[in-house]
């Protein structure tokens, strides 16, 4: 018998690392009946539209690309923890456009994704050993690494009915002098909302209680309703704000690993309560140089035509959604997504004859209409659905499509 | 008086960050006398000559990564946790010319750099509540991480009169059977040997032990001494070997941050043992696809007249060093350099007038010379050095003339 001192002979202490996107998908792809090559899978399950030709990026991002790969002054480790400073510079100028004050570079921490910037935040959180309040449903990476590193939840619910609304009065109820910070998602994943300034100025609950607004904006200005993107920025002088983005959405890179975490805190509040020197000790990988290198290209020449292009695409696409999903019985969607790549719609099992619930619904739904959607159950709502919109007009259509005769086929007859 | 739930009022439980090299030369380049830019700074602190002329990469490696931008074929997200599957199958064969089995691509997990494959194993062994066997002097981050991760560390010797071998009794005295995993450096950092078979063969003691072996191959093939580069992974069917490497040393890229951690381990014994999966609930951020778009092309395609004319010119660097060292009686090499990029050399400071330690002679040293070294103190050896060789050889010069004539100046008169 060999002995060996790690593994499964001794007792594996590892928390669990909680649901994520991929897991789930994974499990309902796996589902997919491969012998039929016919029918192509429809992917409205995850957030990532670039494969497809008419979500491809601007010829100018890959251009500063391969002109900080050409030049050969990105080959080295980054000069600091932080990052290259043009790069938090340029981050700096671009956010403070859309808020009343001017962000410098040392607000600024280059993070891989916006992925690396929960992931941190998450960590930090931890070691001031505070709890967490997150919003249901929610994008499920914060519970995952939440639970990983020990770090208390406690969930809010977002209102359906009101837009997807923050209910302020259970974030009251919920946080206590240990809650260090609340996550606000906008535009949101899963649910397509875009909050107004009157809704998102009720984070100054936040101010109340104590506590600091962790404000994901990954789908910052992806926003094709009325309501015009808002950052939580903006009210960062009443209580301090972690911004999270990234290049991946707007620019629709989400391979190139390029996010930022930002102080929106004019009154220095993360300076003075130390909390900003935990981030530098834990900020520990780096995005490549050279894409470092091509951050303030990118960001500063990228014309409005490319956005409005991908906005035009996003709404009609968002319109197609909202329109086939009516023509569905079983399904309601509360509110027709005015921004991000997503909609949160109400699935009704007791219409349909052999479906339990949301999870069989995807993985029915998978494996006999080649179609990838996810359960609500991923996200903390049974019983829900995310869609993604965000490919190709005609292969949404196919896939709407197949949805509604998915759903006819097993409907409850009477 | 404003009340905020986080930050210094609270009792803050952050695990010592340890200390890391980038952290100390911080401190040093802090003392450079900033009035003088009529003479240049000469950085031999760290290992990244990738901005010298001399050491830049190959236009291949450049290409690969334009040509995978240019296709946007890797704009997505990275399809599996693991890495594309033709960058991991490209790294399993360039591993396997140098073993005698072949690895597959699923033996391959793709990191930010060794760095990250540092980080992910280091969490992988305090999850399984091991210890970890780490040599004296050490490359820090081993250090940093297992004590931000609540890892128990042990020490054993490298023995300076034999090369730097592993001494091997001690290892046998230190391992338990808590002890989950001992690390080999090779070529060394920060000492400058590289192995023998012979030498290497005696990491059987491991398989004695019932632990891995780590081998951190980050410097693979950098040799010009006699010894050939022999990969600790030929012990692989012996003992389960985790491999670290990255192509930031060998090409010259340490801004690109691809990097790979390997098992080398033809029974599976780390599959059987459960320790894989704890690899893959681990990894979490992954490097840009199009640099793992890169991958193949990189490895398989650079030719031997790129790595041959860098070894020329690391051979020569190490000779001038050497030569250089030999003329300051305060400092003694108790061996020449034969691979990676660093030297590790003994100061005694009874022989200087004003220097207390090598702390004090590397921030003087600084401050009057503008020459940057790392004190020894930094990978657990206090009064020894570590200087960088690869750097332009006429930096080179200049930096170690500038070593002697501090040294002189401080030299105790008799
Ligand atoms: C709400 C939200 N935050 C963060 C991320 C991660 O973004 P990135 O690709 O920049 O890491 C996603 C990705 O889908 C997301 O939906
Ligand atoms: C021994 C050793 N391991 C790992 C690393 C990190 O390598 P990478 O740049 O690939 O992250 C270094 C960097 O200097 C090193 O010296």
């Amino acid at each position: 018998m060999e002995r060996w001192n790690f593994g499964a002979n001794r007792e594996v202490m590892i928390a669990p690392s909680g649901t994520t996107v991929r897991g789930v998908l994974k499990k309902i792809m796996e589902n997919l009946d491969k012998d039929d090559p016919s029918r192509p899978t429809v992917p409205l399950g995850h957030g990532d539209p670039s494969p497809f030709p008419c979500f491809r990026t601007t010829v100018l991002a890959e251009d500063a690309i391969v002109d900080a790969v050409r030049s050969a002054e990105f080959n080295s480790y980054p000069p600091t923890m932080l990052g290259h400073l043009p790069a938090r510079r340029a981050i700096a100028d671009y956010l403070s456009h859309d808020l009343p004050y001017t962000l410098t570079p040392d607000d600024v921490f280059l993070t891989m994704g916006c992925a690396q910037a929960i992931e941190v935040t998450i960590r930090v959180l931890a070691c001031l050993g505070a709890n967490i309040l997150l919003p249901r449903p929610c994008f499920p990476s914060y519970g995952a690494h939440a639970s990983s590193n020990n770090l208390e939840v406690r969930y809010f619910d977002l209102i359906p009915e009101k837009g997807w609304e923050v209910d302020i009065e259970s974030i009251e109820a919920l946080a206590d002098e240990n809650t260090g910070a609340m996550v606000i998602i906008n535009p949101g994943n899963p649910c397509g909302s875009v909050y107004t300034h009157q809704q998102l100025k009720k984070a100054e609950t936040a101010r109340k209680l104590g506590i600091l607004v962790v404000a994901d904006e990954v789908y910052h200005h992806l926003t094709f309703g009325t309501n015009p993107f808002v950052p939580m920025g903006v009210f960062g002088s009443i209580v301090p704000v972690l911004t999270l983005g990234s290049i991946s959405k707007r620019w629709l890179v989400p391979g190139w690993r390029l996010g930022w975490l930002v102080t929106s805190d004019p009154n220095g509040i993360l300076r003075k309560t130390k909390v900003i020197s935990l981030f530098l000790l834990d900020l520990i990988s780096h995005p490549p140089t050279f894409i470092q290198g091509a951050v303030p290209h990118i960001l500063e020449k990228t014309g409005d035509d490319f956005f409005s292009k991908i906005i035009d695409i996003l709404r009609e696409a968002a319109h197609i959604c909202y329109d086939r999903i009516m023509e569905i019985p079983c399904i309601t969607c509360p509110n027709k997504p005015v921004g991000s790549m997503f909609v949160m719609v109400k699935l009704n099992p007791s219409l349909l004859e052999d479906i339990i619930d949301d999870m069989d619904f995807c993985l029915k739904l998978a494996k006999e209409d080649s179609v990838i959607v996810l359960p609500g159950v991923a996200l903390g709502m049974k019983n829900w659905l995310r869609i993604t919109f965000a490919v190709e007009p005609s292969a949404l259509e196919d896939g709407l499509g197949r949805i509604k005769a998915f759903c006819q086929r097993h409907a409850k007859k009477h």
